[in-house]
């Protein structure tokens, strides 16, 4: 199902409390404003509903694409840093990480009976992975990664899963691993949902999808200086009208939404307001609103990321919680598979 | 490296408490003598020069080629009685699990990072399983069972692993995944070395592979009565000359290879004795060699099957220490790869 975000906050408006959520992101870098408002916010969104919000940090899964994963420590700290600073609260929410849950882990053996090799190697974004991996040859690690991200979902049974369009036959292979599994051996999941984001598609400084390698993204600690930088580099048109034309102006376009996400307005206000100020007076315009909204967020950070022991507090309670919950659904699947030989 | 049995004892006896062994089997069904006389009886010489020797009971791995492991909780403490009634002595060796050991299954997924999915696909194994397999198509868990067994053999840092000659290649996968993992991250993993055993085959009574569900194998537990049965249905030829000549008679030889190592003698000597004595002089000698042979084993084996509780306690004990191992090897792998955040 694709849901707005007011269809999403009345959605789990009636019964919050009966929904449970996975997401994560690997540590390769800190988190930029494509994945604020693409994922984070709406994370923030639902953990305020009162649902149940898992975060992963897949650390493990860095190695799909490069044989070894850097400076891993900083990278996870920091993207805990970067939730914390969004407004995932820890309180409410669970983050952990991959490596400290082995239960979790173990479940991708049973669920790689499920699966055959044919459906792994049709899944569009292992074949699109495949193709841009930097990798000349695609690793066991990569191709299982959809019967792992199974285990994620399944491990603390969420039902709800906020995915962009392009992940969307993961977690396919997720239903079929939770259905198999049901046939084979009784009821033990839940058939998760796919819940598609309809954010529009934020791209980076330079028009192209952003991305911290491509140099084009704004960062949740990029300084204010750097943000000014980066705008002033952005393409633009030579039309002084601005304008909301995603179509037929993607790059001035892209701006334009980059301010009214920024500011919490439409685009098409934005513009407006703009009129005919030129590109000069839209990248004012973007680098004070991006600057206003990273305020908060940057103070934060700055304070979460000056207390490790907090960070690491934070971790390692998440990490008990999604342990305790992996330990009960291991031996839920034991029991169902006739495995639990010593009950 | 290609052993006879003293060359084996002679590799050992000088500095057997050095030696590491991992062996192991699916729990699918009663062992046989084509077991016994391949692997068990030298895992027992082994473990009495003093060899440090892990039994793991597969049970995942019983999903590689079915939908369902059927029967399994009889049929792990089946193989748990199989073995101690062969000789395995648990106050020396470790006899576990994998169900019960998370920490040596967690090493699945650094280990999945360090080999190429066409690499997984050259397995002459995998393809030949391929081939045999009840299922229509190939699972994942088939697919990825080389890289879970370098798990087996990494995790306790066995440094000898007895093979047949068909999975030999399986050894090229942990070979691998041991040398890139001490590449990227430092020597952390012994290069196991493969000891070929050079027991002659032995095949079932018809001539054809032994196995049980061909009917054709006599295994740890078969009455008396049945292995006569089994015995006088085995195929021979019109030459009431008996002589050992697997080339040129195989069904024969394989009836005196069988007595020769009930007795524990050469079969040429056995051949050699019974001389024009013909097919049905042979089969009373094999029925009564084989059964002499198991009097001793079905006993003590009926003893343990009795002490269920014994049989609970000898695997509580095995994947205690397993465990114990699996969970230093794992954090020695975190550490190496930079993945000890919590430390």
């Amino acid at each position: 199902m694709t849901l707005t975000a007011p269809e999403l906050d009345e959605l789990v408006a009636a019964d919050a409390a009966q929904h449970r959520v996975l997401t994560g992101d690997r540590p390769t870098g800190p988190l930029h404003l494509g994945h604020y408002f693409g994922t984070l916010a709406n994370r923030v969104r639902l953990q305020r509903a009162g649902v149940d919000v898992f975060v992963l940090v897949a650390d493990y899964q860095v190695l799909t694409d490069r044989d070894v994963a850097e400076r891993l420590e900083e990278r996870v700290f920091g993207l805990v840093a970067d939730y914390l600073a969004a407004g995932i609260d820890p309180a409410t929410a669970t983050i952990f990480t991959h490596t400290a849950v082995p239960a979790l882990n173990q479940l991708l053996l049973p669920f790689l009976s499920l699966v055959s090799v044919s459906e792994l190697g049709r899944n569009p974004t292992v074949k699109d992975e495949i193709q841009h991996s930097r990798q000349d040859a695609v690793s066991g690690l990569m191709f299982t990664y959809p019967v792992h991200q199974a285990a994620d979902i399944l491990f603390c049974k969420a039902d709800l899963v906020p995915v962009g369009r392009d992940q969307a036959p993961h977690l396919e292979i997720t239903r079929t691993v939770a259905r198999r599994f049901n046939e084979r051996y009784g009821p033990v999941f839940p058939l998760p949902e796919t819940l598609l984001s309809e954010a529009p598609l934020l791209l980076g400084t330079d028009g192209q999808k952003m991305s911290k390698s491509r140099g084009n993204a704004i960062s949740l600690t990029t300084p204010p200086d750097e943000v000014a930088r980066l705008v002033k580099r952005a393409k633009t048109d030579a039309d002084r009208h601005i304008a909301y034309a995603p179509e037929t102006r993607p790059e001035v376009s892209n701006l334009v939404l980059l301010a009214a996400l920024a500011q919490g307005r439409r685009p098409e206000d934005v513009a407006a307001e703009i009129g005919d100020g030129g590109a000069a007076q839209l990248k004012r315009v973007v680098t004070e609103s991006v600057n206003e909204f990273l305020r908060p967020i940057r103070a934060r950070r700055a304070e979460f990321a000056g207390d490790p022991a907090q960070l690491k507090a934070v971790l390692a309670a998440g990490n008990a919680r999604a342990n305790e919950i992996a330990d009960a659904t291991l031996a839920e699947v034991k029991a169902a598979m006739g495995m639990d030989y010593m009950r």
